[in-house]
């Protein structure tokens, strides 16, 4: 039996003059990417940009929208937003992209949520839905990027969007399948070797290791890196290369 | 013979608490409206309002991209930008819109260039052949709204776009087609009944009618009026009253 | 014995083409208005016009910094800005009014906080010395505008500046003191005369009398009321001349 | 006879979570420092940041004010603002940068222009006249760094501020002393010695060497050399090496 899982990143975070990341190399990497929409991170040129060089590479592109917060990159709590806006915002992000990738002859195939809204919404039924519902009126062919065991993937269920779930190569997770908080001491992995062994573990489990060595069933349909420092790039590329020497085969998770 | 023509107004050029117009009188007066898209004006929940508004009324909608410079309204010309980059920013617009007006139920039918993006447009080949582009790559089917004899309509006979030829209601042309600029005397009309009986005539000769009194024969498939201004909103209605008795049947555009 | 006091409204809330009230009507009728600095509306244009237009009448301007938020006018809480980063961007937005009034030959005297920023410094105590803090080390002289019995009054006298205890004309108060929040029924009051007279009743009381009829002690230098629609530029009026009625000098309290 | 010169250098051009360039290192280099305001690039944290650590260096700083254009990097032109506008966009970011210094200790002596709106200022009259003007308004005491024999240049000297006449480190002049175009082969120098060697020349005759090898005297009060990039950062510290074997001594210019 074949084992196969996607690699995902998020990328294209610039903006205007300024760079995050090595978005290259990470095309490399990853199988799919999580393009930045120009709310938090990204412009249209960026955008484009990206969508070029993955259809050239046979990298699947989804939407990464966050809040509009250009100078908090989409990491802060902005409170106060309902269904409605939650929508608008998700869904006008979602278009934008779509349009510049056919720019670039590409299709957009998932979405994934950013930073502070991705957050919000693992434990809040609302945004979650909002996000679901702005992906389906869109396009109901989208699949919609989710951490596995939150409010995203019951709304994923909940709506009738195609699932993938992810999981960090990098984060240590609770007993409850929940990320530990960046603030909390181990929550962050930086050797190479661990995370590479602990992420060909999930995939071939099918299962999230918490940092208690607990085993949580899910399905693991993509494993997330990061490629905004030269170390995670590493990383990245480490997670890679493991994988193909375990056997386990890359590809896009839409060609599952 | 029926002679039909559209009513075509910008709208949706308020962000976030600040209005601009009032929108809902200019629903009930124009069948087509061109909606901001947030770089020069409007924003998500406008957008999708006005959609939801639109489509209630049977009011075609179509994107209104401009230059990114909210503190500008789009009107200040920036230089500099290539073929690419203005694809890159109509395509962004006209996505955003078309993703959002989903959310409402309605779909985005036509595009056309605002402030001073249209201006340059309006002589710069490559910016005209760029949105053209542009709105070709997103959907080949949207209609160009274009200022006839200028390079926006040489464009989109050129990449095979359907062209609406819009004339303005209120403005008056030199000899050559062009707008007068609104720094000269006489650029703005402002007399109801003038209005309304040179857009008739304009409409009935399908010519642009200029202000030494020569008519220019070109094809008129819509009226723009304004709703920037309360006097500006009393013209425009004052021009869909005058259609009426007239015998000129008003009706979008999509329906010819 | 002379009774004084200042009247004060936030004032310079458009942002490029888009207009908020009538800030002409409200500079005939404020001693002292409270400028929006750009973070949340305003704009450098708008500034200079408004300082301008305070020099020529004798009204005293103060800054009114916000949380960066364009599209949600500084209403919406943004979470996870520490004390530095509220030092920062209060001091940017109190030193941008500085050097624009400058141009207009007027001078900043006071700062109030707006709206989320506002509400988040009335009770948390890191909020408001941060706010605090800023101020003075821009300029020690400059009066704080606050509302009485909360963290930012607490702040002013901490770190000595001079404090300018306000009471909103048209906002209803609990029993601690604090304003019922808007999403409550009998929050706002709408009529013109009992708004006028609960007015001179606190200025000459020096007290703030609640919803339910119990009076609290507090200085009350100033009386807020807002211009953002044609009624309450009326209401606005309309305490104005209720104070002159009852012998109630108006004047800003820079003069005291 | 000793030789003095002041080394200058824009910073601070990072803007939220993006960096631009090593700020760290070229306050090593540097003696005086252009700090972005946080219209083309800089936001308030990081306007601190570089005051607190230019003060602690001994670096003096200065306003670098660019026209609001984040996603251009105030690189492009943007056509139609009058007088007014360019002084209150001028005075709005240096009064912002003076208070945010305050918190770090650090006062601001002098102001630069950046990017198109240098550009244009350079041969536009209009526009030199209102940055100055803007920069007297705020405080006369500040210097006003200018390309010499440019209408910045006139400027500073028609309205009285004190000039400080910069010379480009890496940059080719043309025989009328302008600039020569990026989009010109041999516009920018490459080869560090060949750098420092024609900046000792141009220190110790006061004058402009230009590409032809003419000279033309003018007085040099500080050399600009760039930080943005790690080539450019290693031609920097090359030049400040090559100052002192020299015996050019290298101090902030506020020390003549």
């Amino acid at each position: 039996m074949t084992i196969e899982v996607d690699i995902n990143s998020d990328i294209g975070e610039g903006f205007g003059a300024w760079t995050m990341g090595d978005d290259e190399a990470m095309l490399d990497v990853a199988t799919s990417v999580n393009v930045a929409c120009g709310f938090h991170a990204g412009d249209p040129d960026i955008m484009r940009r990206i969508a070029l060089r993955a259809r050239e590479r046979g990298v699947t592109i989804g939407a990464h929208p966050g809040y509009r917060d250009l100078a908090g990159f989409g990491r802060r709590q902005i409170t106060g937003l309902n269904a409605n806006e939650i929508e608008n915002l998700v869904a006008y992000q979602i278009g934008a992209l779509c349009a510049v990738a056919s720019l670039a002859g590409h299709k957009v195939t998932h979405v994934k949520a950013h930073g502070a809204l991705s957050n919000a919404a693992c434990t809040d039924t609302m945004i979650a839905n909002a996000i679901a519902a702005a992906i389906k009126a869109v396009d109901r062919n989208l699949a919609f990027m989710v951490l596995p065991l939150t409010e995203l993937a019951r709304a994923a269920e909940w709506i009738g969007l195609r699932p993938i779930n992810e999981i960090y190569a990098d984060r240590a997770y609770q007993d409850d399948a929940q990320l530990i908080s960046r603030s909390q001491p181990g929550a962050v992995l930086h050797d190479a070797d661990e995370i590479a062994a602990r992420a060909i573990r999930m995939v071939t489990e099918q299962a999230i290791i918490t940092a208690s060595g607990k085993t949580i069933a899910t399905s693991v349909d993509s494993i997330c890196v990061h490629g905004d420092t030269p170390g995670a790039v590493a990383i990245a590329m480490a997670v890679r290369t493991a994988f193909a020497a375990a056997g386990v085969t890359v590809r896009p998770f839409s060609a599952a």
